[in-house]
């Protein structure tokens, strides 16, 4: 039983479409996050943090990180205890800011994040090895189109 | 900046349409619950669990009702308590069997409900009317492949 029993035969496609895009979604999320633990002993919201800092070497202000990963600041400030206490981020004074810091990843951090990122690449791979290029490419634009919409009309 | 902000150039196409799968999709449920909250004051998670027994008249126990909504049984428990509160959902006793209960809709719940409904059926058409009706069932088609294929691999 999944997300999509709900649609009703009656409903248009639309409603249809949404509730399937919400189970594949649900799907592949949560084999990420069971992967993760079971390969990393870790979380998607702890990989999400680091994702963000990877990119970024100099590191971020908590601020920034937050808005983000678009969830609460409180959120952020426990992962990235627990992150610290790991030693896999720090955080650095700002120059010229002296009530400010950065937080970034350490080098035993790039390390760790760049295994469980080549990784999250590969079962991501693996979770749409049903579709050929083609297709990637056709849902990819399509998906597209409803985020141009979507980022149009609201 | 969202979450495709992070696929980087050499990141393969299935990547790219994860990412951008996640962010169509918590884009429309954003709005969603957005507009449950402006129009109905309520939340998804109260909508979802409106909606589940909203298909099965004589009600569902409660382990039946978490299970579907595949949340934990204390936020099933706590959003149940509140509707039932506010004179939604009723429990009543399962006959034959003393100390089990099931969760229905009252007909104030019924009646709420189906004005949710119908507003969140005519949210999630607007959300997706920058498609053609055969882009919309591509769409669907292509998503189906991808939990067909999940579902077969894991």
């Amino acid at each position: 039983m999944d997300l999509e029993a709900r649609a009703h035969a009656e409903h248009p496609e639309a409603l249809r479409l949404w509730l399937r895009l919400l189970t594949c979604t649900q799907m592949v999320e949560r084999d990420l996050r069971n992967r993760l633990r079971e390969a990393f002993d870790t979380t998607l919201p702890r990989f999400d943090l680091m994702a963000q800092l990877e990119r970024v070497p100099e590191g971020l202000r908590m601020n920034e990180l937050s808005r983000r990963l678009m969830v609460t600041g409180g959120n952020v400030t426990g992962i990235t205890d627990q992150l610290e206490a790991e030693g896999l981020v720090e955080r650095v004074p700002v120059e010229g800011d002296r009530r400010a810091f950065h937080v970034r990843l350490t080098p035993a951090g790039r390390q760790q994040f760049q295994a469980m990122a080549q990784a999250h690449e590969q079962w991501i791979v693996d979770a749409f090895a049903g579709l050929t290029s083609a297709e990637i490419r056709t849902l990819h634009q399509l998906l597209g189109r409803v985020k141009q919409h979507f980022l149009e009309t609201t």
